[in-house]
């Protein structure tokens, strides 16, 4: 449940001032509510040194509900090493309220594996948004089913790992894509307009998160060519969603959708070319509320502080 | 296909400076495509003397295609009056090019009836924007199937007529229902969260068209309990629809769209509350456009100019 | 500092399952940021029983930064009366951490008084809302400097009090504008289009906060015709917004915003009439916000949770 | 006023059904409002077989108004040359009405030359759209006063020169920058973050259209630091304005705009952050209505179709 702490270095003396950015934990709570859960978890990270930055809460509200919670707080001041700081909110707090926990430290960026087949649209901006700092992740590798983007990737310096998928092998090629992925330490992967449909297996077998856009709003167009069924409907406003990848098509728990209006003017050629600019903004959003741990997923549901 | 003129003195010399709002006419226009249209029609406004204001055109563009045409002009100078300014259009343009036209004059605004239940926000909306004279129409009777809005209708000085329906007698409360939208004159009636769903026998009996507003971004959640829908799946969007009203439920061609942007905070009563705010916005859009002539229906799909 | 508690009912034995929203209460916090104060406040609520629902904090971060906090919770549990457990909170943590602080209760909704001139748009459209129980407010009073929505008012059965504003008797009818809205009780005033500038004597006599909405996307186009102006100017967009008023003209803190696109087509008169949507749904929207104190003011910029 | 034909095979005939996208050209019209333009514009142009596919016009109302038009149309069945085609509309349509006009061909995109500094993402925006045939441009040169940019503009093979630009240089490197622009043939510039003033004397010397992207919503924070200004005013919107470039600073006329809603939780660093997504938006969408001539410039104003 817990990440490894970076280094012990974490527990060092804060910096008089201007706090260290990078010196920040995040922790994020899931357990049923009930009452003095905040006081439990702010009294213990006031009295070991942990000065909160930034809180956010949700209840579902009903009896019987579930409590979601985020703690942005620095570590200049923590008066424990980051795995002792584990043990003692595990047994001290989480574990007396039933918590399912992470901790997760700026100091150790998640990796995020990218997986593409020909569209440079959100491949492109999810790259550019990495080098700009905007998405604090770090990119172990891109894999795809096609040749085209090597350049692209290889101009950004990522590894760039062709693996063919066919009627014939998908089951082999899905396992050496979960080989390569687990190789390079990814966190979670993301689809970045990848245009295969991944098996359960392939899900069960990378056993982390993966973040899909789907060109439509979602439930609205689920499978292939939302752009040309939503010029069939006729409808004034085009989408793109942003989900986790479940085993059943384009029904995962959504992080993030937008739409942008359109007219009778559109053939199904221009919806698309308009959709790409909501498709990257939505996966962006999306990707960067993941790699910030600020997505927490109950059911099919998502919260996103 | 064409209007009644209003009256003859809409002939009459036009004013020196500042045109007359309402001595102004608007042709619509849908014909199968083909080189010289926009040259005839022009042409035929300009040597009668009708001065354009606005124009816009629309052709779905493949060989076979449709051409769409709205017109505005002003009728001050025409040398005709309307009745025989519309046989001559008939003859002369319409007959060639094949054209399906109308001919709406701002002196006659159409009369527009309607149907609501219990839920006040659309209907009420739209009593004020007519009011102000946003929406050119005249409101000869509202139809409910509750007493509830009686005292709203009334206080706007609108006939108000209850027909109860339930399951038994639907099909004659409908034969009650077009029988006073004809006796009233409707040009067009709007359900504005009537909730009952109304047969193709009334659709076929009142002859005219019916524009609905359905309280999700469709395709998405048809049917009953949209918000309740949207919620269990846990968009991050919710919109409203308005369309015209056709026997196949939800499905008819859509006229206007939108959406506001949703958190996890949100309860199905609080997605509900918040969606008034777009349904009416929503149906006002439509109203309006069907109002003003910028409507036209193409199979199951519309050009709203 | 505190409003005055509705009852000592509201800590009577709370219902076992679904719990009474109207008995609920707001804690809203200014004060130094320091660590500790999360920790602090939410331990005294559990202490004395109080079951927080919502939590939203914030901070300006640089070293000497201010702490905002809003904390929603149910009252149900409640081991004191309202007057006794507000002593204690003054004393046990709201002095220690110098807090400005405030407490309303959800059974006393605040008193909003409205100020209006001759539009209507955003008028009825609050008046629609409170009837819906939109937004948690009575409204005591309407104030014009016009006849002209008496009967609106009058239908929705509000006291409707015309004060006369010329410029020679401007002073004397402040005088009496303020004497009205304290003898109503009113909480806090809303100009609703209302076209009179307040004076700093109105504004000191009055003694509360006064929301207004201007025209335009501040700080573009400030003062009168903004929407002519606009139109001047070319924009692409238009906008509305709401604010706090200060005796500098359209400079107060500025509660919400929003903007809708418009084109070339338009004419002065359009925008005017586009605008009126943006204004009403800008004003409802921060009327609502400080209804259910989710406004803190610092300096002259807002924190709205 | 016309552009140069691209050659005279344009004339050709027109192929069987799907016509040719590169075989069209765009005509735009200002001239003073009178009757009869609509019909002596698409009379000449169905005499001599070219097919209308889109047209919009607009006029400015008042007595004495402007008339703007555009229309697209197939040029694989006109009787004549570009060159000799030109003439005759000049003779027989343009004349008599006294237009300003310009005929474009979409088989001569036009020639974009790139103004850069050190900030990334308009210039790779750009960038991308062109290579994906988004925007219908050439580009032949890439000028900036920094080194920074010049691996991104490499690797899309376009020239890049640097000319640095101090206070003391400034007119200098006008003359210079103006003379790059003339050698490379530039229909228009555009000034992607270029974060220097250009004098009057550098838009004579250009004497072509110069298009910014300001990093406000325009009139409100004209000149430097837009977002700390934004900041500090604590409005609730940010903002990004595209317009063509005069001599008066941020004055010019706007082409599109576009803003996004900010909490109190930003900084003056996140607003410029959040910023560059709308600056690059607001910037692509202007370029290409530029590029794809519909945009008509009247006095401080534009028309754009």
């Amino acid at each position: 449940m817990t990440a490894q702490p970076p280094s012990s270095q974490t527990a060092s003396d804060q910096a008089a001032s201007p706090p260290d950015p990078r010196n920040t934990a995040v922790l994020t709570i899931t357990c049923p509510d009930r009452t003095g859960i905040v006081a439990a978890v702010s009294q213990f990270l006031f009295v070991h040194g942990a000065n909160i930055i930034h809180s956010d809460q949700h209840s579902t509200g009903a009896p019987g509900g579930t409590f979601f919670m985020r703690m942005e707080f620095h570590l200049g001041g923590l008066d424990l090493a980051p795995e002792p700081f584990e043990r003692a909110f595990a047994r001290v707090v989480a574990e007396p309220f039933g918590m399912g926990w992470r901790l997760s430290y700026a100091a150790r960026p998640k990796r995020m594996a990218l997986l593409v087949s020909r569209y440079d649209h959100c491949f492109l901006d999810l790259l550019w948004r990495v080098r700009r700092g905007e998405v604090p992740v770090e990119i172990p590798l891109v894999i795809s089913n096609h040749e085209d983007l090597r350049r692209d990737a290889e101009l950004f310096g990522l590894p760039f790992h062709v693996v063919p998928v066919t009627r014939e092998n998908k089951a082999e090629a899905e396992v050496e894509q979960v080989r390569l992925l687990h190789e390079a330490g990814a966190d979670f992967a993301v689809l970045a307009r990848y245009m295969q449909i991944l098996s359960g297996d392939f899900l069960r077998g990378f056993g982390r998160p993966v973040i899909n856009i789907h060109h439509s709003f979602l439930p609205a167009f689920v499978g292939a060519n939302p752009y040309r069924a939503a010029f069939q409907r006729g409808v004034k406003l085009i989408g793109a969603t942003s989900h986790y990848v479940t085993e059943e098509l384009d029904a995962g728990p959504i992080i993030a959708q937008d739409v942008i209006p359109v007219t009778h003017r559109e053939t199904p050629e221009s919806l698309m070319r308009l959709g790409r600019d909501v498709e990257r903004r939505v996966l962006a959003r999306a990707v960067a509320a993941h790699a910030e741990d600020r997505v927490l997923v109950e059911g099919n549901k998502t919260v996103v502080f």
